[in-house]
């Protein structure tokens, strides 16, 4: 057996509880350990030695080098003490604490077994429900819809439709979205995520200068207010993007440092090395190398103060019922947990996103966030999809590692993107293969957690990478492929699916096919990805089939 | 190479900064690919792709499996990305988070590098100071010494000297302590820790009844002032004990819910299943199995703000300079981060202790304690030095492997014992061996982070389990081995050593002989340990050296 690819960490992704008196528990060995019996030796912490009980475990997920075994428990009394027994062909092991064994002290067991040492209410991660099953629709709002005809448009510069460039403003506005609630309802979205729509200069509105003021282009707080009340009556959410990594230069306080330096109050809301700042220097944090927009100190209390604030002021006033967090892994992990604990004593299904490009686990352990923009999947669906760089056997070795980076809770929120404003379109990617386009939706959609469209998605926008990504949308259905938005309305309608919401997922190639399992109680449903340029199992080259058995 | 042993988390023990500019990265590797050379690759997160840096790095621990490279950074920008470089006769490898790869594609690094977005102040550790050079003498209050001769000593039921039993008085008290600083501080301790001293009828008072009341068994709150005033005159530390696992059944908060069930507005303190709780049914959660126990529900925020009083409140009156932490896994996560928030803000060298037995990397990311009991030091001592479980070479192994359970300063500020209350005495372990009984304080005086001496070991001390293992003191000199007592005094000495205090750490066996090695700058300090039954290297067997190089 292959000691070195054994891994279990008590009170982690490898053990966690998923209710007061339930656990999951898994451990990791190596793939091609594959005559190996695993189980799990379990019993009260008080009397491990004297009320032991043995569980035999499965292994459900497989990446390129591992397999891991997963058992969820009930338990009695949640003081759970473990080890593991591991059979290979007559040999016997006991892997604790103390790493692989031939014997186990259970006399001595208090020293090194695994624990969960105790389930306090306060402790795991509850799964905002609503997100099992949420379709959102990400919309750059400069570039979606004009909807308010009487607003003063002397900012707009651009026709719409034309190419983009990093200064051009469209006109889009939160009207144009309010009105286009039936046709996104229609298309089967139940959750809308919008880039900043605070007071800002700029056409992305990352730069912001008063997190407390709808900006003028975009409508007034009675327009947000509608547009999220309207939203609510289709049954649909509204999730705002925080900008809390950074502000605009033209933000008030960062103008009095700008002012008074060290004088001004505000002085340690930034990080300035020296007694003023100085945009041409560059002498101040900032948000990647853009003077205009100056890092916020999030480890001040004064800035964690004023964002808390702006965090349930748009809770309160306009009802959200989300934040996406920009640049959040750059935030202060200690400021995300109070963040964390008031948005959810205020709202406590208001979902938690930050836009973590990597392995965000330490931010995903129930302090801070429910949930990452989950670029990891993107990353693979762009090297299956549109790359040819994994084979289906590769894809779902990557997806079964993609998934064991969090607990099962975290991956039941995980917002799962194709692209993004910060993403080449993923159409443009698939050099505008249709149908490789609605075989990745339909694995966005089997996937665990939210599936989230970039505006745009259903109509096959094309766009390369910023401004090129962030075009108009094209509201001349006459340039519709009706048949593909059909196709993709047909996909987000199985979201609504319970097996898809809450099954437990099984992922594997079978015949070069990709298949993506879904099973809750006997119910079961099966997409299969058929990429190779043959036609496999009934599936056609580049197509996709979904089948329930129930 | 074996690509099974790879191990390296971003932002976990494996990455963490332990300054505003500075972090270690560590990476795990099978200890049997010894021609391999490993390179980090890191460079600023906005522009990795051009300013890459490369450096090689080093293996500083091994432990039976792996081995573990090593670096500390010092960073300009403090948004790092980084991946590793490994060489191998000619093969070259990637370590990225998509693993082990052949191929590294930099345009696309921002998928899958590892990171450190960035480094908030307020997120990284900051080792107590004190605690590095930190020798703790615990006490139990009741069996240390009788100081106030005035008090009522009715409660006294048995002679000093006798054999306790679990219900035993034996008359101990602050004034005891206080009249004995100077022999504490003649033997080198320097910080104190005092089992529970709060109003509880048990000779342990693990059980508290009211946790602003010093037990009168003890004394008064002048006398606890005076103790920690006293101490702190000598430059000694006073450390408390924080039972907030559980409280007595006689705290009034509990005899209310006793009384009223449901009604009472304590019933959610504690957990109970029914109307009223009932001690004969044992309906509701205790400590352990016992139903004069009954745990706090520490998810309640009434407990909350309760014990949060509690740990300012001495604070406050006394100046404690820390708080150990009973059964501190059963509490909630959410709790001890409010506690160290709150405790740290009223002070901010105040250590957080916690009493977890097992692995706690999950309490010890910086939110919640700064230390634990080293229980899993105690256990590798045990196998090293009792019962001959291990050779010098397995034990190099063990404490490597301890070691790489936590991040630099943690490690800096864990509580290595051989013995406390709840185990049996490490001199009757060693069946009163004294030459290996001074090695294993030697290596605890070496071993990184703070010393505790359990009352009694200067003197050899014998005792089993509990109650045993709380003897009375014994007084009188005659008794003394004081030779042993003067060699512990000389070792305690050392820990005021730099070196020790702040050196980095390297543990291996050579020659069959265990060395602990620390390096400060060019100066450098080796224990060597002679288990063996023969002479080696001058050194008898059970014997010891200190060789300091200047």
């Amino acid at each position: 057996m292959n000691q070195y690819a054994l891994l279990h960490t008590p009170d982690s992704r490898y053990c966690f509880a998923v209710g007061r008196n339930e656990i999951v528990i898994r451990l990791r060995t190596a793939k091609e350990d594959k005559d190996i019996k695993v189980f799990l030796v379990y019993g009260p912490k008080y009397g491990f030695q004297e009320k032991q009980l043995e569980l035999e475990m499965t292994a459900h997920y497989e990446d390129n080098l591992y397999k891991y075994y997963e058992k969820r428990l009930q338990l009695n009394d949640v003081r759970l003490a473990y080890i593991f027994r591991i059979e290979e062909q007559g040999k016997k092991w006991f892997y604790s604490e103390d790493g692989l064994t031939e014997d186990y002290s259970f006399p001595e067991a208090f020293y090194n077994f695994f624990q969960m040492p105790y389930i306090n209410e306060n402790d795991y991660v509850e799964t905002v429900d609503w997100m099992r099953g949420a379709v959102f629709y990400q919309i750059f709002v400069d570039r979606f819809r004009v909807g308010d005809v009487n607003k003063d448009i002397s900012y707009v510069n651009m026709r719409w439709g034309d190419k983009p460039t990093p200064k051009s403003f469209a006109g889009g506005d939160l009207k144009g979205i309010t009105e286009k609630l039936d046709y996104l309802d229609e298309l089967g979205i139940n959750a809308i995520y919008l880039t900043p729509i605070f007071k800002s200069k700029s056409n992305h509105k990352y730069d912001i200068e008063d997190y407390k003021t709808i900006d003028p282009m975009f409508g007034t707080l009675d327009d947000f207010k509608e547009l999220v009340q309207k939203a609510h009556e289709k049954g649909m959410k509204i999730v705002l993007d925080a900008v809390f990594n950074h502000c605009s230069m033209d933000m008030p306080q960062f103008q009095d440092v700008l002012k008074l330096g060290r004088k001004s109050k505000y002085y340690n809301w930034f990080m300035i090395d020296g007694d003023f700042p100085d945009p041409e220097k560059m002498n101040y944090e900032c948000f990647a190398h853009c003077n205009y927009m100056p890092k916020l100190n999030t480890a001040n209390e004064g800035v964690q103060e004023f964002l808390l604030d702006v965090a349930l002021y748009w809770i309160r006033v306009a009802d959200i019922d989300g934040w996406r967090l920009d640049v959040s892994d750059e935030v202060s992990h200690e400021f995300w947990r109070q963040f964390r604990r008031e948005v959810k004593a205020e709202k406590n299904d208001c979902v938690i996103i930050g836009e973590n490009w990597h392995d965000a686990y330490s931010y995903l352990m129930g302090d801070q966030y429910d949930s990452i923009m989950n670029y990891a999947f993107t990353k693979a669906c762009l090297d299956y999809f549109a790359r040819d760089n994994f084979n289906a056997k590769q894809m779902a070795e990557k997806l079964n590692a993609i998934l064991m980076r969090n607990t099962a809770p975290i991956n039941a929120m995980m917002l799962n993107l194709l692209d993004s404003h910060d993403t080449h379109r993923f159409y443009t990617e698939l050099k505008c293969d249709k149908k490789k386009f609605l075989c990745a939706i339909a694995l966005e959609v089997v996937f665990p957690g939210a599936t989230c469209l970039y505006y745009g998605t259903e109509i096959c926008t094309e766009g390369g990478y910023d401004p090129d990504s962030r075009r108009c949308f094209d509201w001349n259905t006459k340039n519709w492929d009706m048949d593909f938005y059909h196709e993709v309305q047909k996909l987000l309608k199985l979201k609504k699916n319970e097996i898809i919401q809450r099954g437990i997922v099984r992922i594997r190639e079978v015949d070069e096919l990709l298949l993506v399992e879904r099973r809750l109680d006997d119910k079961k449903l099966v997409l299969k990805i058929n990429l190779t340029d043959q036609k496999r199992d009934g599936i056609e080259p580049s197509g996709y089939q979904v089948i329930e058995e129930v």
